[in-house]
Formats: C-alpha cells, sequence, structure tokens
C-alpha cells in the first residue's frame, strides 16, 4: 500500500471528503439530524481501529519481524494521545468563537488553517518551501475563500467585519490549533519507521476513547434524560448515516496514510478541492444557484494548485517576455556552469 | 526621458489613471455632467498633441539628425490612422454590447481584456511566455473580476448568467478589440527607431480629427439643437473638468511611452492595479463600503504582479518540500551540466 502514489491517494480523500459534505446533507430529516451526530465521529474512530487491527494482524503474519516495526514502549505510546488531546481543545475554542461570530464568518476564517498549516510545516518540521509553493498556500486560502463570499440578496453578510476582536483571535487560534494536530501527527507518523497500521492502532485507540468520553460528558450534561448513551447509540440510523460512518472513517484512513507517506501540504490541498467540489455538486444535488465567486474560486484553486505541484523548470523555462525584467533559467544555468 | 525606468513610468501612469475615476467622479453634479463628456477625450488628444509637438521642436532643435529619426513617407504615415480606426469599431461594438447586457456584466466582462492582450501579445508580437507568466497573467483577470463581485443586498446582481448570448460574444469582440488597438500600438511604436515625439504626433493627429469627427456626428444626429460643437466646447466646464482633461492626456502620453520602452503586459497591470487603488481610494473619499472581495482581490493581483515580474529563480529557488512532487532547479541545472 505504501507503494501506492500519493496523488492517487489524494484524488480519493478529495473524492471521499467531497462525498462526506453531501452524505451528511442527505442523513438530515426535515433539516436537523434524527441520530445524534456526536456518536458519528465515535463509530468512525471505532471502524477505523477494527481495520487498522486486521491490517495489522496480516502485516504481522505474513512478513518477518525485520520489515514491520512495532514500537511498544510507553514513552513512544503517549505521543499518541497527543492529537486527540489537541483536537479536544481545538472544539472548545471552535464553540467559544461561535459565541462571537456567526457560521458564515466562522467558515470564512476556517481558511486561515490553509495558511497556518503553512507556517507550522515550515516552523516544526522544518521543511522549506520555495516562494511560489508559498504563493500557492496564499493563493489556495485566497481562492477557498473567494468561493465563499456571499453572493447578492443573501441575508447576514455585513457581520464579516463587524465580529467582536475576541472572535477573530479566537478564530485564529482554531486556526492554529487544527494546524497544529495535522502537523503533530505528520511527526508522529514518520518520526519512526513503525509500520502505519500499529500508529493508527495506536492514534484511534486514543481517539475512540476521547469519543467515548465526549459521549459520557454529554450524558452528565443532559443528566441521563435520554439514558446513557451505549443505549440509543443506533436510535435513528439509516443506511445514509451508516455511510457517513464508513465515509469519515475511511478519508481518515487516507489522511493517515498521507501524512506517512505524502504531507500536510497534500491533506490541505485535498481537502480545499474537496469544499469546491461538494459546492459543484450541490449545484446539482441541492439545486444551489452557481455564482461567479465559486467559478473565480476553482480558477484560482486550480492555479494554485499546479504552481505548488507542478516541477519549477516546467512553469519558469522560457525566455521571459520583457529583457529588462527578469533574469533566465539558462542564465542560472549559464552561472551554475560557471562557479563549477 | 528614454533613460527612465519603466516601473517608475508604470506607477505614476497607476497613480494618474486611478486619479481618473476620482476627478471623474468629482467633475460630476448631482451625480450627472453638465458638461458635454465627449468633448474630453478630444482636449486630451489636442493636448498631447501640442505637449508632443513641443518637445519634438525642442529636441529637433538640440540633437543631431541621426539621433533622432523621423519618417515622414506616407506608406509609414497612414499605418497611425489605424489605432484610432481600431477605436472607433470599439466604440460601437461597445454601444451594441451595453444593448444585450447591463453595465456591472459589461465591466466583468471587460477583464477579458487582460487575457485577450496576453494572447494577441504572444500572436501578433511573437513575444514568449512563461507559463507561470500566462497563469499571473490569468489570475490578474480573475482577481479585477474578483474585486468586482456584487455584495451582498446589491440590486441587479442575477444578471451575469442570464444575458443573452449576443452579449457575451460582443464583450469577447470589444475585449480582442480593446487588446488589438493596445498591440498594435506597441507594434507600430518599435518597428522602428523613430522618435517617440514624431510618432505621437502622427498618433495624436489621427486621434484628434476621429475625435473632431465624433463630434461633429454628434451634432448632425441631435440636429444642431445646441448648435455646432465649437460653440458650446467648454461650457460648464469646471477646474475640475480640466483636471480630468489634463490627467486623460497625460496617461495617454505614458502609455505611449510604455508602449516604447516597456511593453502591454506593463500597461495592462498598471491600468488593473490603477482600478483597485481607485475602489480602495473610494472608500475614503466616498464612504465606499470596504468588501471582502475587494480584498480579496487586491491579494491575488499583488500576486500576479509578483508572479509576472519577479526574476524567476527568486520564485523557485529552494529544495521544494516533496520529493515525489518536483525535480528541483539544482536537478535542471546537474541535468544541464551532463548534457554540456
Amino acid at each position: 500500500m505504501a507503494a501506492t502514489p500519493w496523488y492517487f491517494v489524494a484524488v480519493l480523500l478529495t473524492i471521499l471528503t467531497s462525498s462526506q459534505g453531501i452524505l451528511t446533507t442527505l442523513s438530515q430529516s426535515d433539516g436537523g439530524y434524527k441520530y445524534d451526530y456526536a456518536t458519528v465521529p465515535f463509530l468512525a474512530e471505532v471502524f477505523k481501529l477494527i481495520i487498522s487491527g486486521l491490517f495489522l494482524w496480516r502485516e504481522m503474519r505474513t512478513s518477518s519481524s525485520t520489515t514491520s516495526r512495532i514500537t511498544t514502549d510507553w514513552k513512544s505510546v503517549r505521543l499518541f494521545v497527543i492529537p486527540s488531546l489537541i483536537y479536544l481543545i481545538h472544539n472548545n475554542v471552535q464553540f467559544a468563537t461561535l459565541t462571537y461570530v456567526d457560521t458564515s464568518t466562522y467558515q470564512i476564517m476556517g481558511n486561515l488553517k490553509i495558511v497556518t498549516t503553512g507556517i507550522l510545516f515550515r516552523l516544526f518540521l522544518k521543511r522549506k518551501l520555495s516562494k511560489l509553493q508559498w504563493m500557492a498556500i496564499g493563493l489556495l486560502a485566497v481562492g477557498t475563500t473567494t468561493s465563499q463570499v456571499k453572493g447578492c440578496g443573501e441575508a447576514s453578510c455585513d457581520s464579516l467585519f463587524t465580529a467582536p476582536i475576541q472572535g477573530y483571535l479566537l478564530g485564529i487560534l482554531s486556526a492554529g490549533l487544527s494546524a497544529l494536530a495535522g502537523i503533530y501527527t505528520e511527526f508522529l507518523m514518520k518520526r519512526n519507521n513503525d509500520t502505519l497500521y500499529w500508529q493508527n492502532l495506536q492514534l484511534y485507540t486514543f481517539g475512540s476513547l476521547f469519543n467515548v468520553a465526549r459521549l459520557i460528558a454529554d450524558d452528565f450534561r443532559h443528566g441521563f434524560e435520554k439514558g446513557p448513551w451505549w443505549q440509543r447509540i443506533f436510535d435513528g440510523y439509516s443506511i445514509t448515516t451508516w455511510l457517513v460512518v464508513l465515509n469519515l472513517g475511511s478519508t481518515g484512513l487516507l489522511v493517515s496514510w498521507l501524512m506517512k507517506y505524502a504531507d500536510n501540504i497534500v491533506k490541505v490541498y485535498s481537502t480545499s478541492m474537496a469544499m469546491l467540489l461538494t459546492m459543484v455538486a450541490s449545484i446539482y444535488l441541492f439545486s444551489f444557484k452557481p455564482t461567479l465567486q465559486l467559478f473565480l474560486g476553482i480558477v484560482i484553486c486550480i492555479m494554485s494548485l499546479h504552481m505548488y505541484f507542478a516541477p519549477p523548470h516546467t512553469l519558469v523555462d522560457l525566455p521571459v517576455t520583457n529583457e529588462a525584467h527578469a533574469k533566465t533559467l539558462k542564465q542560472v544555468v549559464v552561472e551554475a556552469k560557471t562557479d563549477s
């Protein structure tokens, strides 16, 4: 599976993430959820745990101990609790942010995550990006934001510049935490040669535990008025709800794979493209009105994708228009020859 | 004057073009013009003609005949009528377009001019652009369009996708003609070593004649009910109107300079940046509401500017993040060394 090209996994993640939004909308009835939405991420964690366990078991059985490494030292295992902890803090910050700003402002600010991921990628993982790649990351954030600009006639759009300052600060913190969780997971996956399935097993064990804790906390908050969570976990579940669970679990596994064999930037492109794909699909599925800003956003994001991933020499390797403007690649090559 | 750096002239053009929009707004009273707006471009042509004549006279007097070349052959002179002819056709196409689409759709389609200029620049002037520069030109058009996306609550914004097909075709034709006029002028200015002032003199003589013809045509269309144009040419003129004339004349002279010593792409960047600058200035001067899309448009255009004009090696010359993604510049250099 490690031999699968990263872009294949990235495209699959884009399609599944995009389906996630559509399936979630389809799983609603009368504009609300008939099931307890908090059970979905819990079941998705369990699904990922089972799949990773099965893969690990198969790998352990078929391969020699030298090819599939496993570190069971507690000093290593305990690191896998950190992503869950960050997500816990993030969820609370998100909740606090939404007390200051409305959901559409929150959604717009969510695009900051793209930029914070780039920054933490550079700072914590020490990965160098070219100026063009930095610009591409900036453009990706600009492109996704453009696609979300409210059209004419839509209500509550004066709110963007009028929220209290705390709202914006919490929004930035939220973007930072979201990026940190991703960057930390990439660090975990790449820090040693442990097999992916073992790393996943640790990640999803803590993930499942935190989700159980959340369900219990919800029960206490509501005073057990509807009984404990395990008695009503599948209440209101339809086929679509199960598809939402399977889809969420699958995207989680793909993200894990990308963290080990590609990186956070690939994931960010994948999920941003998925957001645009969902909007396009919604035009057909839910009769959403196509907007000029969606079209512009798509053009910007595709250009950004190209700027980031295309081999640089294919982008700049041509004589430039105005001799006064720029030094061509040829000159760089000539200089390099002279240097050696 | 030929030794002035092109970017200095470009910045000056940006500022003056931006002032043009503001001055024109200031010259209005009660939302309309007290003067005949058609007299403004005519007087601006005459202003440019006088200035060019004076400069030519000074140059002819001070320099030897070898340094300042003048081609008076009618075969050469007659070519200078073509830009005026293209503008004449363009104005009529513009008029026809506006019978099918509203002004805001027309304004949005006007950004196509950026792309058509790039295409004609490549086709007619045979100037090669790198893939990155093509993307930069595309982004500039996307950026200016983004800044013009109608905000919420603004009226008549459903019209963009609903105009008849003729409207869009005429809009494309209009963008093509506008680009053609620019590209042809650049060709004229660069085809020989004639002094700029002589080239200008020819250009503005035809320009003045066509503008006079337009004023006469207007008189005939209105049945001379207000008398011939020369009797009421300065009617309703204020100091601001004169500033509009001087400003329009000055920007024309700067564009001419750029056509000879820089190129159409520089001009397109200059005028696009001016459009954004006008919108920002209008926030302060005319209490326009700042929009998210204006901010996004500015970010996109600045990135585009950087992508187009920055020396390519400064953009891509860094190790890239994911080894699987791209071939680094170093590899290109190594290959170049191996080739030689």
